[in-house]
């Protein structure tokens, strides 16, 4: 019997449909479609000239930036879907808009220049390792950069949003091979934070308490979602998860904001991060898949949105987290249409079948 | 310059990303997947015993049922996504819950069955023609189905919105390659469609007027995102358009329901969406996409919704549409975390392209 699940957060519902569910070995990719492998990789030792040049990099002292040498490289996106300030400025010097701000009424339909930061961090100069094949030590400085890049961009206040990505194979709209990471910092909310830190506030309001929280612990004490976990951290399948091996992994004591992780704390999410990438990898055959972060939003932003929690109660109500999203399948007309997405593997299975894999 | 632009009646952000933009026939499809040609096509004549029996069809009155002959033909889909009353009987001939309603409060996570419908109408005896390469009269017998399912569909007062849909080509979903359009009837309101009612409802209140048709105006006025107009229907590229070539077809005059439309503009409305589907399967090779109606609301369902429009302003303020998404780009990490699509083409652009496109 198809079974629609909501998520508690969001109020989104999904169908966990059991009349066309898989068994979890069924998702195992067969035919893999590689990224594009560019004859010359611009994320590569020697190549560093075909990056624009670097914001940051993990690298001795006696190397020189654009370089080889470094063990973590970040760089401006080349083809940038936000773009900082020193591109917004005409031929003739002066700034083409005002910045990140709605032009004046005279418009029937909003816009505003897309103003805000696209980064590509590489996540090492192995061109064939991914995050589930690469050392412990070099997850520890992939996340280590995460926490840099965020603190650096949120110092602007114009940046309403930082969000960290990795996308996964070509199937997953990774479009060069060599893996990496990608930073977004944008001018405005999105749509998803502002969903789930309403959802949050109201539970909040109702029952006095951090709803992720007590997502938490009704997971550990049910179980049968919950993959793994170690001393900060926990890995589960949602309840209403959106798509086959859906993940989350959450911090078990209530922290807001990823930005403000320790280096202990850095050390155990790559460990368990490596270890749930691991039991994918080996369970699937290194299928596709997005995951980012979802982090409170930065201090001190007006958000003039109706519902919206006050100032200072933000931290109270939000938690951070990763969603891992496996490319597994497509979300097709009724998906797009209503928004309900339909899920064929019951995150129950997922997870049992995740939990046995031994990595 | 990327450009961030706000659809106005959802207020969903999308950038429309100048730094990496495609011209409109580079996203002519190169390599064709076709969908699964299983051996026996259940949608074939004279394989009309592979589908459960049929729910209505179009046949000469000297054939029986389940017979060939039909120029349309609707069947319950053999792995549905809702199931209706009859399959929800335990072994022991009791119902397994109460319909449709969420399970007492015992629950941490809401859930309920999902209880409604979901068809398939094949399109035509042939398995080779989408609704490009059909006649007219063929797409007319389409169109007639589809209100014909709407009207019976919606008597059931536990169905709170019917959704039709069509998924063509592999990547965009489909999975059977004989076309075919599928019917879903739900138990809930769809987070799409009470988005766009909470939106049109807000444009209402302070503008005494249909966002949908002020749309309208506003599009024929400045003329370089409409592709073609008809008596009663306009075509045209959204301004916040998600995705490359996203287009809308909407009722030039103000229409709530598709459901009410006449057999005068079933005539109208197949002859545009059969040039508007050909243009773009010559301009694009037979690109995969999804459509579907959004259409109000049945009448006389209780939502509880805060901002929920009143029951007798629902018509007033809602405005029925078909959006059509070819499935040219993949939402990847950035999309799935913020709701925010970075869409590589500007619509003014594909507007043109398909404007000029002679078919």
């Amino acid at each position: 019997m198809p079974e629609l699940r909501q998520d508690i957060v969001t109020g989104r519902w999904v169908v966990i449909a059991t009349e066309r569910a898989l068994r979890p070995e069924s998702f195992t990719r067969l035919k893999k479609e590689e990224a594009k492998t560019t004859t010359v990789c611009p994320f590569c030792y020697g190549n560093e000239a075909l990056t624009p040049p670097e914001i940051m990099a993990y690298r001795p002292k006696n190397t020189l930036p654009d370089t080889p040498g470094w063990t973590i490289r970040v760089v401006p996106n080349k083809y940038p879907a936000f773009v900082p300030e020193y591109l917004r400025v005409g031929r003739d010097g002066k700034p083409l808009v005002r910045e990140g701000t709605m032009p004046a009424g005279r418009q029937v339909y909003p816009s505003m220049v897309a103003m805000g930061a696209h980064e590509v961090i590489v996540s090492s100069p192995d061109h064939h390792k991914s995050l589930a094949l690469l050392s412990e030590s070099q997850v520890i400085k992939i996340i280590s950069s995460y926490r840099d890049r965020y603190l650096a961009l949120k110092k602007d206040p114009r940046i309403r949003y930082i969000l960290i990505i990795v996308n996964h194979g070509r199937e997953a709209g990774a479009s060069i091979e060599h893996p990496h990471s990608q930073v977004f910092a944008v001018p405005l909310l999105p749509a998803t934070i502002k969903e789930e830190l309403l959802g949050a506030y109201s539970f909040f309001e109702r029952e006095k308490s951090c709803i992720f929280c007590h997502m938490i612990e009704h997971e550990l004490q049910e179980g049968k979602r919950v993959i793994l976990g170690s001393k900060n951290y926990i890995v589960f399948a949602p309840y209403a998860s959106r798509v086959p091996f859906e993940l989350w992994i959450m911090p078990k004591e209530h922290k807001p904001s990823f930005e403000t992780i320790s280096f202990s704390e850095i050390e155990d999410l790559a460990s368990i991060l490596r270890i749930i990438l691991a039991k994918l990898y080996k369970g699937l055959s290194d299928p596709p898949y997005n995951y980012f972060i979802h982090t409170c939003p930065p201090e001190h932003r007006e958000m003039g949105i109706p519902g919206y929690p006050p100032e200072d109660m933000i931290p109270r109500v939000y938690h951070w987290h990763i969603e891992i999203l496996p490319k597994l399948s497509i979300a097709a007309g009724f998906e797009l249409g209503t928004g309900i997405m339909i899920n064929i593997a019951t995150p129950e299975n997922v997870a049992k079948y995740l939990r046995e894999m031994s990595v």
